[in-house]
């Protein structure tokens, strides 16, 4: 049976941290390299509901896609919640490791899964990584859609192919206007319109769109946006992970048991549409 | 007949420009102090299409919550559609004017609108200007219900009273829980979540709310969240601001003539539920 | 007739934006890419009397050496004398575009026009772009004199060459120490000491040298200086940047009109000497 | 006879070095506190030619008002021109303390010298120290005339009255118009253009002004410029503070002896006219 | 019996988080706040040994004057020397608190603790917290010895007082000056020089003095140093404050376990003198 | 006989300044270039014993490792102690050159000269200058012992052969460790643990190592630690320095004298042992 430290090697192979932004804290926030791992949870968050899960299902080890502190802290005491966090891992004698942007950047990489998940072809990154001479690694994803579909079809396949979540998929754009290309990024994705403009995709699909980039983006060019919850854009990037996993046991004959946690942890947990949304452009 | 700068004057008194944020822009955009105006329009956004609805009514005045250049800019050159935005109303002669932080901080205030729009009684500002030794102006607002519903019932009063969107409300927090006390701030909210958690609130209704700061507030403490359409939360200002404008004009004299406009420009015109968003927790 | 963009985009092949300083403001400051343009005013500030001027001649465009906003703005309101020079350009369908640092950079830029008006040999820039491999791009101009003068001659040489302004020409230096080479600098040249002196030459003549740097600069080296008025030494790029546009414009059969103003912009317009200027120097 | 620790005792107590800016360096440069002092020089730059002078004269104490390093330095070696003015003056037993913007600031101050030498009455700072309840300190002082003069007419006075210079006065401004009330600044004062406008001055004399500055200020107010040589506007100060001083030596039996440096340090010892600087307005 | 938060509610009464420096990390590191607490173990480090001897001695709670953590930290994997100390904390249900430059301010404080040890007689704080207004509280003390020593008398007097480490204590200045004042100040004291010289204190014991600041602080004044083991001079405060938490202790009814552990953590365990640093002044 | 700039060429030739560090202020900080030149004193610090001593051996030139001003200086008056130093010098004709991190990371430089009085043999540098393709400069030293010694063997071997200082030498690790490889670095080494650790080195010698990064360096690694005097660590260059300089004065026939001060200017000049420091690690 590996050790920690073995497993965290693995995983640093996978997504090594040098690819991680200046700005990220990823890694193993806790754990003992020497102590046996024989169970794996991956999941998207590492909030309280997930390290309760990772000690119920008798996890070694919980891989998560966000960073427990991505600023720095000098208290991991159990009256904060993250602090609790780490009482509960360590106590129960689970590790917590994070592959945040360097899971993003990598290739396979989140928004590949995200691509996978949506049924498209993956043509590019959408912000290459300009250390990767062959061209493969990146920010998001660039894709072609086998067919084309209108904006309105798209948004009613990217809902139904996503992990289901209370508040579903908002689109802007011309509902008529065919999608043949389309740009992804998992998680927020607000800092990437120039490369989206700049790429020509029909649509950009992504999470955490504010108002102002939105509005902006759109005045600026014609494309079309769609946006998901945070938490359904980077679930699939955990099935992904766990086979990559998967696939080092096997070829050093680890045994991993390796699972992927179900638990929605969008916060969003109700939604309510307006009474009349289809007549919210009325004539001046 | 009043001159521009007559009412710009009376807009300044309503919202005194010191009282914007630091890294705000607000006030006069472009317009001459000397052309005279009698009809003015309100609006949210300073976009192309609020510009052209201001030409088309024959407005001298646009007034708007959200400023055109909040940074900086060299250039109006209207090959940018903030340029294109500048050339049509300098050339149609339309003066633009914007509130904005101030607007936010003023007392009656945007909060105060979207207070009422929801029906709710304010008790005060949610982060208390220090510099009004009154304590009524500040950034949000508390309010009470006048009964207590549910976070459910509470999320379908919101989307119903709000204007119509695509995009509706959506909520975090456990959909039986009793709301009591509301905090709300029209725009994007989650620089306050400290203050809300300060103030013992409920429910914290506001927009634009991101993964990130949604997840840890919820973790952080049971307050409940609701997320609406920025536009939605801010449109009500613009009634309320016509009408104090017009309170000037009758007691001056002017004859302007006021109005807002309808055109939602928030910028999610379609909205895909899941499939099945109820089952959104499954057991693991 | 060519639209605007077409001659913008002649102007950014003379003097292209990248050119310019990182702190500068250059390009297109207002006017509309579609309109058609038959007729172009060069000079060298956007100030009101040239925005008038640029009307009172029916310009489609004007080209300023100086920005009009070297720092970002926010407002272009007609109550502040930069907003009301945009108010009167747009108004009137001129558009304004700036080649500040750019056109200083450019072969042949500001400091060879500045040369051409002496009658000096250019031999280099005096501070050469890295960039450029051929070396001949660079802020200032290293020359030469075909034969050699006194300073007091070059001076008198020099007030007789440049555009006439009421301040004339004020030198630093022995009178009677022969001049054979000269560097050149178009506007404020303060900061091009170190290159003036690494360069070895006799003289420097730019504008706008304040006490400390001159005199810090005598006392540094025996290096002479001429001060002129700023516009005058960057007037004669007007007529340089008029010659170019024609030429392109010939080339392409557009049949556009340039014209330079000559108006003096320079402020000073009164000059008053010392009763008895030449026992400056008296023994102690 | 006093030794340099009492006289500088005495210059601090006229001008406080806290009285200067943060940015500025005053004090005294060199000097052994416990050297006797009989014969002190006082000069507005400290440059080589100024040095040998006090050494010339016998000096054992000179009293500048620019300074010589106002960067740090870490070294005084004789290879810079300031290494050796420090090298003359300590190896002659010279002490050299200067008094910069804690001299400007003083009640009498440097423009309360140059307001005298130009006959004008003033009636207070033009910047305020806000620190001075009385408010007589401050930069720049306002002063009116006893009779009103033209522009032309003042700066005819103007040269007249400052030391004679090479580059004697420009002025800014219609010539005609009337001139009652004067703000002056001793040196470079183009920081102080808001405080002349919030003064409602007639004119501005200072020196140093730039092309930008000075442009800026004409295209934003009719307030008349005129800008003297650096030095000229500083050189009364010198007379008044051997004046002061005298006072002090005569009040403590001292038996100092101080004289002023007539050597002008302006670096500008030539002028030269524009040809027909009359025409320089043409009609367009 | 109390739990975590009762303790550390009466730590922070004692010392106060609001009193620590801005760069300071203090306050609790680890432990749950619910925890039962009967055992409480003081130390100057939490290097491995001390939590080693925490969970050793069967301790609940450990309190260090020095932060674990003094910059933020995004990982506590037990794969880095403090991550092995806060898993084993954690592990072994010990928590972790700090009480640093709060303690050190606090009166009474650490420079309390080591002026007793000294046998020396507090007359006040040496840089006063400007926020306490009866002058208790501050950085460092100021003390008087009851009969004068030489400094050669005091440096014997401290080494025989102070915890024994390897390194002794090193002094500068006469031997024979007598010493009647000394300025104490626990830790590393480079920082408060300029206080010392302005309480003209003849003597300053402290830690860490490298040779930059002593060399200048000796040319500066004729004031004498004292360095001593960082550790030992903060040492004296665990018992200070393990008595402390035991009269609170016995307050409340408690009934808590203090001990101070005696384990020497200044890192330096061999001392070497020179062969003969008698004759360490030669003549030249 | 050379002049001044002669010997500081060579000086210069030796320890180029610009290999300095950025923060540094090395070279000549006064004399007259012209001046000549028959003696030059060495030493470690400008303090004034050492000024007066330059006096008093009349040396013309006086060469230190320590700058007079790291940090700039506006004034070198005499009421400072290093403006009195700068007084002393220039009155009595004696120049300061100053060579500091260009002579500790020159071949030979300063650990060079300190493994040498080690009688340690050089692999390396330890932290390379990145610019010296050969890999022979760089700050600090690898060094090699012919034959190992316990810790503590090598803690007595550095007393006895580095210049005596009343402080000695302290030592951290295992006394019976043994040492066979030793970085060394003179000065202030506690910013090149990083590189020690990478290095692999036994042992690190060096001066002026505080509790903090002592302590933290030793529980990240096993390397043992020792620290002596700042002085004595670099005193040893002195030697080396003026070797190099005698034989450049004897290729160019100009007969110098050069000689090395001997004066001690550690400022610790007491040491006094704990009465029993080898019972410093008692049982828990």
């Amino acid at each position: 049976m590996p050790v920690l430290s073995d497993v965290i090697s693995a995983l640093d192979t996978l997504w090594p941290r040098a690819w991680a932004q200046d700005w990220d804290a990823v890694g193993t926030v806790c754990g003992d390299p020497d102590a046996e791992v024989s169970r794996v949870l991956f999941a998207v968050d590492p909030v309280r509901e997930i390290a309760d899960e990772a000690v119920a299902v008798g996890a070694d080890l919980l891989v998560t896609h966000h960073p427990l502190y991505l600023r720095g802290t000098s208290t991991v005491a159990a009256d904060t919640f993250k602090g609790r966090v780490v009482h509960t891992l360590i106590t129960n004698g689970v590790a917590l490791h994070v592959a945040h942007t360097n899971a993003d950047i990598a290739d396979p990489g989140v928004s590949d899964a995200l691509a996978a998940a949506l049924d498209l072809r993956v043509t590019g990154p959408l912000a290459p990584d300009p250390a990767d001479r062959e061209g493969r690694r990146g920010l998001g994803r660039l894709c072609a859609l086998d067919r084309p579909m209108t904006l309105a079809a798209f948004a009613e396949h990217a809902a139904a192919r996503l992990p289901a979540t209370a508040q579903g998929v908002r689109a802007s754009g011309d509902p008529d206007r065919p999608v043949r290309t389309v740009a992804v990024s998992g998680g927020a994705g607000d800092s990437l319109f120039a490369e989206v403009r700049a790429a020509g995709a029909d649509a950009y699909l992504t999470a955490d769109l504010r108002h102002h980039p939105a509005s902006e983006a759109r005045e600026h060019a014609p494309v079309a946006l769609l946006d998901a919850a945070h938490w359904a854009t980077e679930w699939p990037w955990c099935q992904q992970a766990a086979a990559q996993l998967d696939a080092v046991s096997e070829r050093r004959g680890w045994g991993l048991r390796t699972q992927v946690s179900h638990r929605v942890t969008d916060p969003w947990i109700l939604h309510q549409p307006s009474p009349s949304p289809r007549v919210s452009h009325p004539a001046p």
